[in-house]
């Protein structure tokens, strides 16, 4: 059995899950792989970055690192994968694995974003592999789908509901008529909003997964700053009420085009249609429709947050890469 | 720039399909292979195989030919794609493929679930690949996501409406009040269903489906006589007035789980909630609903038949092999 080592940077609900996944899947992912190219290999995480060792009490010590560079040197590890989310250190540990030619896996939506680009070329100029699957729509595959299945096609139309905080507390104005105010308080309890919601309430992570699924879709990245982003903490339940009277719903979308060869791209509260594909996407629930030219019109959806629901689709990159070496 | 010949067995609706995709897409293909691999390759459709070459004014001739033994005996030949629909001779046709070592595509899930796993091991014998993803559902990239994308899942349940034709007779006669036979006739003025439909409004075509699906996502071929499967010419307007009533919708559902290491399939008309995510799959279109042990619920919807759609999936098979090759 060959052993593919891999280091994980975080142990916080993303990181956790990976590492219960990998330790619980281990021979079913092995098995995988066996069916797949017909060797034998098992994955095994070498090292894990975190900064306080002691709150790992569960975790076998030698495992645990608090400094990158017991990472970085290791020659052993072929794959990082960052879980630690935030922009900083997170861009250059993930720059300074791919040019020791380490595979990457992230599922840092706001790292990729900002990047503009920069970590997807050091991942080509080092001949590593670059993916992250997780970072938009969670355990939902559409960044395979767009890279893989509909190869065969433009894509020209993405949208999303890619906000599982918003989508609840839009629900639950919408199904049982709570004030923002409640619904918001509600998903705290609940553990679907953060105490500092700011970066879901005013559209910011979306904007970043539109950003990314926009890349993907049309082959460049749009402008951060271009993209047209509201939030929806002004949404009254009057406003709520006057759509379902017209047969429609409000949602908050992530959409993006292209026209004239330009990413027209926007995160905004819409009325749509109760037929739309959309407008059932329920509670923490992400989904992503897609317009394109042959496939015609796809629907994606499933949990866009959670540790498990997360860290499925982080292993599943990890996977692919096993497979591809 | 390294080409890869491929053969086309069937120039009918699919095969037409794929046809004019590769034609229209070569550029665009070579450059994702590119992006990909680094590797500068095209496909080319090097025979097609069909019955009536004097049908097919606007392709090349040379192209052409009715014996299949110019396609066998040809090993610049790497890939075959099986686009002639029919248990014999698809079946025949994709093993002598195989054991000529050739990678196969096809979109038949009737030769597919017929053969009980025999393609499939003939396929391992060879160390061809197989490749089926528009045999079910379509467009729709439900297998690629089961085999890839959800690999660090147990999948405990499949449930989908995947026969289009019946979705649109359902549709029809819930929105619109019709009578089944009035649905039946409007589908087949619209080209939803065929002159004979009996293999849609019977089950088959579903239950060959769920079939597959059922391989896929538990690892093992369920017996196709112990799938329970009901058709849906017996549905009253009635019935679905009455559902309607409950707050219910009638759908033509195919279901698969493992129970105690058995599977226990079935097609067959259901009651379910107006919540429930299948609920809301109208007209023409497919859609299948997994449930996994870390990645939750998912949902996956597109058009499960047509030209363009289905011909997109058969593609993204193809390229997925030059990929590997």
């Amino acid at each position: 059995m060959k052993k593919i080592k891999i280091a994980l940077l975080g142990l916080g609900t993303v990181g956790s899950g990976v590492r219960e996944i990998l330790l619980e899947k281990q021979e079913h992912l092995s098995e995988k792989i066996y069916q797949k190219n017909g060797q034998k290999i098992s994955i095994e995480i070498a090292k894990i970055l975190i900064r306080h060792p002691e709150k790992y009490q569960d975790v076998d010590p030698s495992l645990l690192t608090t400094n990158y560079h017991e990472i970085l040197d290791d020659d052993s590890i072929k794959i990082v994968i960052e879980a630690m989310g935030g922009e900083h250190p997170a861009t250059e540990y993930m720059l300074s694995a791919m040019e020791k030619n380490k595979h990457v896996v992230s599922a840092n939506k706001l790292a990729i974003a900002k990047s503009n680009g920069s970590l997807e070329k050091a991942a080509n100029n080092n001949h590593a592999v670059f993916l992250y699957e997780a970072a938009v729509a969670g355990t939902v595959p559409i960044l395979r789908a767009i890279n893989d299945s509909l190869v065969a096609n433009e894509i020209t139309k993405v949208s999303g509901i890619i906000n599982g905080t918003t989508n609840y507390i839009l629900s639950k104005m919408t199904n049982e008529q709570s004030s923002y105010k409640d619904a918001l308080l509600n998903a705290q309890e609940l553990g679907f909003a953060e105490a500092d919601p700011a970066s879901d309430v005013n559209g910011d992570d979306a904007k970043y997964k539109i950003a990314i699924l926009s890349r993907l879709a049309f082959g460049q990245w749009p402008d951060l700053d271009s993209i047209d982003c509201q939030g929806i903490s002004a949404v009254t339940p009057k406003q709520i009420h006057d759509a379902k009277a017209k047969g429609k719903v409000i949602k908050f979308l992530a959409q993006s085009e292209k026209v004239n060869g330009n990413i027209i791209a926007s995160v905004s509260l819409q009325e749509i249609d109760r037929q739309h594909p959309l407008a059932h996407v329920e509670g923490a629930m992400n989904a992503v429709y897609l317009h394109c030219d042959n496939a015609g019109e796809l629907l994606f959806q499933g949990a866009g947050a959670g540790s498990r629901p997360t860290a499925s689709a982080v292993v599943s990159d990890v996977f692919n890469i096993v497979e591809r070496l």
